[in-house]
């Protein structure tokens, strides 16, 4: 326990800080590793990495499931037992809980009162949802405060942490965005002379999008998603399974990669000779798509296996994960602190 | 310092609990002592009394006022002097600086999760200053979320400590009502067997509103007020050079009270013998203004004189009113926590 470090100060200091977060969903699948994990791997080696479970942002828009509250517990140490397995180094980047730090909250607070409600009732997420509320049976109940405030609360957990960079999907711009203007504003108002809070930008990475089973996005919800710890048989069994063109109906009927929900997985896992192979093989009936499938959950299963290994000795050792969440809480709470007295002498509140 | 004792737990459990906050405005004048600090004074002997100074509040209003805001801790400071001027005891209420408790601010930001938009939208208070903006040559800038969510904030700063009474002038009950609303709905949603947040009721009490010097309003911005601790000669001065009745030009001249600026002053400080005195001799032009007067300036000197005494040992000693904020700060914090964690369990936050 005693022998997790910390990274050493000047080393961090000098890698460009990043800022991300998850809900949590609890087991991450392979589409959350391509889309997301993937990247944060990478990155800490690179950038001073803050990588926080999202748990208030779950909130903003599932406060009233109350499945989803009961295992939320559960969901939060599952999912960080997945980024350690995945590869995230908890001596390269601090990973922490968003309840867990207060510090957010008054942050949010404090600049909610200089932020004007229309920059926020603007943001397509919200217009959005608002749409969808009014069309709805039970309309205003999801139009709540705190969703209209999610744009700010992010702010809050960029601006808390001086990130100068967040990594973000082409369809989250507009929420940095937002918070270069409510950190601009910020300190335009209250310390003109000496900026406090740095406009971050954004980290446009490469980033894949993983179908699911069916060929719609993949979603835990969806009933559609391989686990990342799935079990070796299970990967199996549920590509054995998937569908495929639906115009293949027997083996020898000639098939096209381009229709089958089973390609864009080629595409990510196999390398090109496996592909050509595989579409050849495909178009001219020549292979059974069992014969196809083989190399893509060999592929997965190998991806798989370190992670599988990984998790398996956190699972044995749970309090040693606690402990990481613990360590990079502290740490966490040691920058937010000082930002936090920055701001509030900034606004005349520090006495 | 280390003599100044917490209340006994019992006996302040077995009273009903009332939070009340006032807005940093620097020294009170006599229109603060008879609106509401008089009545708090009352209720430190009936109730477990919570009452702090409510900084973060003023910025919802006020946050881009320089001068305000570099005189904002003179003004804590200050305020709290008369409070403890005024015989509010620190043996009896708890003190406290609501920007030294975050635990209001994740308060607030959890309940914002379950607050529909709509029920801040329709605070009368908030329809006004909506109004205002739109005619004022700067639409928009004081629209901000943190005043939108004002009456949330104030929520949470009266539910963290699930007090039961909340004093409130008659332009308030909204807010109350709000408040009700909120933790109606967080009880529903999170704990609809056992209720976390009680609903307060507002405790109409009696007070004053003094009107300032020239009759309107008193209020420091006007420049028409006495302050609790001005020096018997200023009070002699401003009441002596105060306006009376317009047509009362000459000492021969009969006046009529009603009309007269200096009469509800009469009636709030003097006894019935003397009004009698003050209003026959107004209207029969048998004594001056200055005679009228004269009573009603002994009357407030005599007011002030214990004030003065208790502050000025409370100013020869500033770090004994720092440490009765100290002491009522964490005596709140403990509270708070308490809630917290209550709120966090339910919402499924606590691991
Ligand atoms: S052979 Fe492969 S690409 Fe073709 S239909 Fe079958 S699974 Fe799909
Ligand atoms: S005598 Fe008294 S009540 Fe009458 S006008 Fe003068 S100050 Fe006012």
């Amino acid at each position: 326990m005693s022998s997790l470090p910390t990274p050493e100060p000047t080393s961090a200091a000098a890698r460009p800080r990043v800022l991300s977060g998850m809900r949590p969903t609890g087991a991450l699948h392979l589409g959350h590793y391509h889309g997301a994990l993937k990247n944060w791997v990478r990155l800490q080696s690179t950038h001073d990495c803050f990588f926080f479970v999202a748990d208030w942002h779950a909130l903003t828009t599932q406060y009233q499931d109350r499945q989803n509250r009961n295992s939320i517990e559960r969901n939060v140490y599952d999912m960080v037992v997945d980024w350690l397995a995945a590869g995230i180094d908890p001596e390269k980047a601090t990973l922490f809980i968003q309840s867990r730090m207060p510090e957010h909250a008054e942050l949010f607070t404090l600049l909610a009162m200089s932020t004007p409600t229309s920059w926020l009732e603007r943001i397509p997420s919200y217009k959005d949802a608002v749409e969808k509320q009014r069309a709805s049976s039970t309309p205003g109940d999801g139009a709540t405060y705190g969703f209209l405030g999610y744009p700010l609360l992010q702010a809050a957990d960029i601006l808390i942490y001086k990130a100068g960079f967040v990594p973000v999907g082409e369809d989250q711009t507009a929420h940095v965005e937002v918070t270069r203007e409510v950190a601009r504003r910020f300190n335009r108002i209250y310390s003109p002379d000496a900026p406090i809070l740095p406009e971050p930008q954004e980290l446009l990475t490469e980033t894949a999008r993983l179908p699911g089973l069916d060929g719609q996005k993949m979603s835990k919800s969806y009933n559609n998603s391989v686990a990342m710890r799935d079990a070796p048989e299970v990967v199996d069994e549920k590509i054995r399974t998937m569908p495929t063109d639906p115009q293949r109906v027997r083996r020898s009927d000639a098939g096209e990669p381009s229709r089958c929900p089973v390609w864009p997985l080629h595409q990510l896992y196999c390398d090109e000779s496996t592909r050509t192979w595989a579409a050849e093989g495909c178009r001219s009936a020549s292979i059974g798509c069992l014969d196809c499938k083989k190399p893509l959950i060999e592929a997965i299963q190998k991806e798989q296996a370190p992670w599988r290994e990984r998790a398996n000795e956190y699972l044995a050792n749970p309090k040693q994960v606690q402990w990481i969440v613990e360590v990079g809480t502290e740490r966490a709470r040691a920058v937010a602190r000082k930002t936090l007295r920055e701001v509030r002498t900034a606004m005349g509140l520090a006495y």
